[in-house]
This record gives C-alpha cells, sequence and structure tokens, in this order.
C-alpha cells in the first residue's frame, strides 16, 4: 500500500426533505452572498430553485443567480458565471443540479482568484497544467442527479469549445463542497437514460481506481467490491420500479462514496477508460456515462488479454464468474458479463452504433487522445495509440 | 434507508514516516501551543516522543506533556490533564498513542470548556447524559495502535475509577480529529495480544453497526462485508508474520474505516456487545478487544435462535457457510465459525475463563449494565435482564 492522504470534509446531509436545511447549512458555513448556479428546466419546473432560494431569504443571505448549465459543461458557460461573480463579489457558491452543474461552479471557484483566464488551469502544455490554484472559494451543493460524486470530490471536468477538449482538474484540498444537500426523492424523476448513465458512471469511477497494480491494497479492494455488488442490486431494483425510495437512496450515496477516494487509499489509479470516454462526449456530445458503458467493456476486454489479473478478481467476485483456473477466459468472461448487463438490466448502449455514431472518427478521437495524455497512456497498463484504437475499435 | 448526516473532516496523513509531518499539520491546524498527551513506555523508548517534540519545537510550537495514561482510561486522568491544561492553557491537544490516550484526551478536549466536573458528560441519569458540551479543543493524532478507530470518530470511552461504570459520549460534530498521522510501522512491534485484541476491536465496531433491522441499507452492509473480509484476510498475514508491513497498513486503515462511519449511514446500530463488554473490562480490567472476542461469538448466537437474519447473511457472505435455506441454522454456523476463528486464527480468548476470568461475576454485570442502560437494551433484539444473562452465561 503506497502513502496517501485522505480528506473528506464535506458535510452530507441526506434523505427527505433535507433541501429545506440549505438556508442554515449556508449561515453554518459561513455564508452571506451567495450565487446560485443551475441547469437546465427541471430545477425550475419542480420547484427546487424558488425552495432554495426561499430559504437563503429566510436566512438573510443575499444571492444572484446563473441557469442554463448543459451537460458536459463548457468553458464559455465558466466565464459568463465568472463575469456575473466579478460584479456581485461573493463569498459562497451554491450548486444546485447535478455534476455539470458542480462542475461549473468548482471551474468558477478556482477562476475567481485567478488572474488570468480560468482555461489556464484546465489546458495541458507538454502534459503539465499550464496554471495551478491555490484558493478557491467556497461552495455548496444541492444534488439532484447521483452520478458524477462531484459533491464530495475535489475534482471537476470542463470542455473547451473551442478545441474540443474536455479535461480536468483535481484539487482535494480546497475544492471539496463544504455541504452537499442529497435528497433521493429529488431523484425520483430522472428518466431511464439518466439514472442508468449515471449508474455507469459511479461503477466506472470504482473501476478506474480498482484497476490498479498496486500491490496489497485489500482494504480498498473489497470496498470497491461491496460498492459494485450493492449499485448493481439497487440499479435493477430502481430501473424496474423508478418510484422506489431505498434502491435510489443507495444509488445517491454510492455515488459520492464511489468518487470520494474511500475504495482509491493507497494505489495507483487507472483513469484511463475516462480519457477515451472524453473523447467521444467531447466530439459527440453524447452522456458521458453512456460513454463509458460503451468504452469500459471493450476496455476490460482488452486487459483480459494484457492484464487479466483484477478482472478476473472482479469476474469472480463481482460477475459470478467461477474460478476456473484461466485468469484471461475468466476476466474475458467478466468483461462480456458486465457488458451484458449493461445492455440487459441498465438498456444502455454498449456500442458506438447504439451509442448513436454510427461512422465514429476513429482517427480522430486517438489523435486527440494521445495529443492530450502524451505517447502512452501510462495506468493499469500501457496504452500507445495502437492498443487505445484496438480498444476503440472493439466497441463499435 | 434513514436520513443521515456523514461529516469526517478529519485529514488522515498515512503511510511510512507520516510522523515527521506532524509540525507542519499542527501548523495547519492552527496550533500555537499544545499539550501532548500519551501512555507508557513504548512511545518513549521507541523514540517517537522524542521525534514529535523535535517536529514541534522546529516549526516553534510550545508544549507540554502528559503521560501515563492507561489502557481502559480512567477519569482521575483526565482531571489530571485538565489541571495541567488551565495552567498551560493550549489551543491544541496531540494524542500520541492508541485508543486510550485518544479517548482521554478528547475527554480533556470537552471538559476544557465545561463548567464543572468533565464527569458529568459521561455520566448517565435515568437514560441520558447530565450535561452536554457544545465546544471542544480542537486535536490531533500520532497513532500508534490500531484498534479503537477513535482517530476518526467524535467518541471517548472513559471508566469512572469510583464506581466502575465505564461510559462513552459522542460528538461527531466537535469532536473529530483536525488530522491523524497513521504510520504502520509504528505498529509493526505490537505484540501479537495487542495486535489481535485490535483486530476483535474493529471487527466488533464493523459488527455493531451490520447487526441493524433498518431495511434496504445495502450500500453500507456491502462495505461492512468488504471490510470484514479484508481484515480477516490480513489479520491472518498479520498473526504468521508481524513484519508485513502491508498486512499491517490495511489493518491500520480499516481500523479507521471502521469506526468513522462508513458503514453505519442511514441505519439504527447495535452496540449491545460493547456494552456488554463494557462491564467486563470495567469490573476485571481486560483488554476491551479480547473482552469483545469473547462476547461477541456469544452474542451471534443468541441471535441465531432471536433474530437470525443479518447474522445468516454474515455467514453467506463472509464466513464461508453456504446457503441451506434454514437462516437460524446458518447464523449458528456462522457465529460458530466466527468464534473459532477468534480463536485458532487469532489466538484471542472466546470464554471468561481463557479471559482469565475464572468466575465471573454474572449477577453484578448484569445488575450494572441494566443500571446503566436501562431494563431493556434496545437494538438489533430487546434484551430484557434474562436476555443479557443468557448471553453472559454462553460466554462462560
Amino acid at each position: 500500500m503506497n502513502n496517501f492522504t485522505f480528506y473528506s470534509p464535506t458535510e452530507f446531509v441526506f434523505g427527505r426533505s433535507t433541501e429545506n436545511q440549505v438556508g442554515d447549512l449556508c449561515v453554518k458555513h459561513g455564508a452571506k452572498r451567495v450565487m446560485i448556479v443551475y441547469g437546465g428546466g427541471s430545477v425550475v419546473r419542480s420547484g427546487l430553485l424558488d425552495r432554495v432560494k426561499a430559504a437563503l431569504t429566510s436566512v438573510g443571505i443575499e444571492f444572484v443567480e446563473m441557469g442554463g448549465v448543459q451537460p458536459n459543461p463548457i468553458d464559455t458557460k465558466v466565464r459568463e458565471g465568472l463575469k456575473l461573480a466579478k460584479d456581485f463579489a461573493p463569498d459562497f457558491l451554491l450548486a444546485v443540479g447535478g455534476g455539470s452543474v458542480i462542475d461549473t461552479t468548482k471551474a468558477m471557484a478556482v477562476g475567481y482568484y485567478y488572474d488570468g483566464d480560468f482555461w489556464d488551469l484546465y489546458e495541458m502544455v507538454n502534459c503539465k497544467k499550464k496554471a495551478t490554484a491555490s484558493k478557491a472559494l467556497p461552495l455548496g451543493v444541492v444534488l439532484t442527479i447521483p452520478a458524477a460524486g462531484s459533491e464530495g470530490s475535489g475534482n471537476s471536468v470542463i470542455t473547451n469549445t473551442t478545441t474540443h477538449v474536455k479535461v480536468g482538474i483535481r484539487y482535494p484540498m480546497i475544492l471539496r463542497p463544504k455541504f452537499a444537500v442529497m435528497n433521493p426523492e429529488l431523484t425520483m424523476t430522472l428518466p431511464e437514460w439518466q439514472t442508468a448513465s449515471g449508474v455507469s458512471d459511479m461503477m466506472a469511477h470504482i473501476l478506474e481506481r480498482y484497476l490498479s497494480n498496486t500491490p496489497d491494497v485489500q482494504i480498498g479492494d473489497r470496498l470497491a467490491e461491496g460498492m459494485l455488488m450493492a449499485i448493481m442490486e439497487c440499479a435493477e431494483k430502481v430501473i424496474t420500479n423508478p418510484q422506489d425510495y431505498e434502491a435510489r437512496a443507495n444509488i445517491m450515496w454510492s455515488a459520492t462514496v464511489a468518487h470520494n477516494d474511500t475504495c482509491s487509499i493507497g494505489r495507483v489509479e487507472d483513469w484511463n477508460s475516462h480519457a477515451m470516454e472524453h473523447e467521444i462526449s467531447a466530439e459527440y456530445d453524447v452522456t458521458h456515462g453512456a460513454g463509458l458503458a460503451v468504452i469500459f467493456p471493450a476496455f476490460l476486454q482488452y486487459a483480459a488479454k494484457h492484464n487479466p489479473g483484477k478482472v478476473a478478481q472482479l469476474a469472480h467476485r463481482v460477475l459470478g464468474i467461477a474460478d476456473s483456473g484461466d485468469a484471461s477466459a475468466d476476466a474475458m468472461a467478466g468483461a462480456l458479463a458486465l457488458k451484458k448487463w449493461f445492455s440487459e438490466k441498465l438498456h444502455m448502449p454498449v456500442t458506438f452504433a447504439q451509442l448513436g455514431i454510427e461512422n465514429p472518427n476513429l482517427e480522430l478521437l486517438n489523435t486527440r487522445l494521445h495529443n492530450l495524455k502524451g505517447e502512452v497512456l501510462h495506468g493499469y497498463m500501457d496504452l500507445d495509440a495502437a492498443a487505445t484504437m484496438e480498444i476503440y475499435k472493439q466497441a463499435l
């Protein structure tokens, strides 16, 4: 096990009607002037935004708001938010929505104190960030979509609309939300597509950590396997009955734990499936979680051939594959079982064609991927351009 | 799943040589005047105390120290510490040791601001605390014994030397350490008895949470089961080879996660085995973890007869018992398998006699238990005096 720091200071307030506490939570965390960030119409139509604003007003907090954050959040919206923020001078940011809204809010949180264009903090130059942040505005979250885990992480992913580069930042010490209000009732009306895409995303967050060559990380492995089993059980329930509060609650909390580093302590992580998917959603604007349901089984099939150990363990402990003594065969069976599960139980696409991309420009995706990440992607396996192309083709 | 708040703000700094960071961590968390609390000779003999003091001196922190905290920490030592603290006026407390040292430090942290004898905060009057704390001195930890999980919890357990009452407090919002330095190397020299007692304790912390009637808590159940499997695998390695750093590291981190509420979200917990054990260690001054190895299998045997569901699940998923369709029989097989494992793999006592108590005064223990906790102990099962006596007798 490698040395590590685990720091998850977010106060998670979870359960029915918890959004009513948002005013008190803002006060508790020192907010006086709040900028609310949200996305599309559902937060407005459901009355949630009005309830949040009423809660802030009731405790004497002044606020401005910015709506219209879209899925796969973009740089131009961050700049729009920063302009508004510079005028209003908030001391706290409040994200009301899912991962895209939270990631936009986080970009504003670090961008606010950066003397230059915020994209410098995201942009890779020679495999390094062009600039780094040392300070961020504090932020809170009212979560409406369980998927990204951004409510508990110090991460943010933004797409550059000019260059089509989709890239993340990671500041676990300064960018984790101060609080996250999580009411599973708010997720009951999510359509199946969004629910299932969220499940794919949270499972990928666990698998990206699980796929590690660091030896002797038993506690992280077992926590990851446990989470995956709970998510798969509850996801099947939710797809069958979207009104199942209990299953919704389990999934909502699992998405948080999947991404707050609970299962990644002391190990080198992978994240190459995410990098490969980011190229797809940046170019074709597909839902990130759906893209992962396409890429991850293909990635695992490649791993079954080249580094089967951890995939075979996953197959045995999580995916119901009996140990045949042949790790590669068991890993391949596990990869195919997961692909089948994504398709049959989650109703997710598992090929480019099912994702609605009939003739993907794989050369373009692969070239951009390696331009961004370097000649070889390091991680659970070293992947050169031929390897990533093989994985992309596997997903056709 | 019930509503819950999860708040674990401790900064855990884990791995080899991490104790060298203690000065910087104190500064980061605002300390200028530190009171160091520690236990017996090993912290002194190993040179750890000197290294900690050198680290504080190097960053210009003034400090006083109090050693001599004993296992099963006592009220008189807390008062001694509080007297010293009132003279020195620290702005930060630093516990260097295991659970007993941390719990003593926590008692001082809340006692420092309480206008009266600190024991009022612990004492139960009509099943309620005599007084409650709203403020605590901040504290940090350099951990040397993985067991109690106190480095990540807001709990503290102290024994009253006059009344022989051993009782805890729980302040998750104000009493969690600001940081915890955790170097598994510091645990390599722990004797087998202390290592195994620690393992029993952390497993009990998980089981006390696991044994719940709250339905639909899949994510917590799976996390708990995963932790137990990792701990059992690594405990066997450590008992075989005490110098196995990797297994020590897994166990050290597992003890923290076992007690920082990771697996207790959204459920009613039990804790009656702990209450029953506290009576044993308060009267006979045995090691808490060893007492739990005696009580827990007896408790599970009783549960197998009266509420087998969760114990059968444990048997199937963790203890290698095949599902026979008879929950009660499987639960009993699981309870006996755990007892056998404690005895054969951990070399722990599993009866009062093996614990060195030939003729325990069960009437006294049982009377004190119900005087403290009420006529019926509520939890996974409702236990009246006849029930707890049956469990105590099962452990003979």
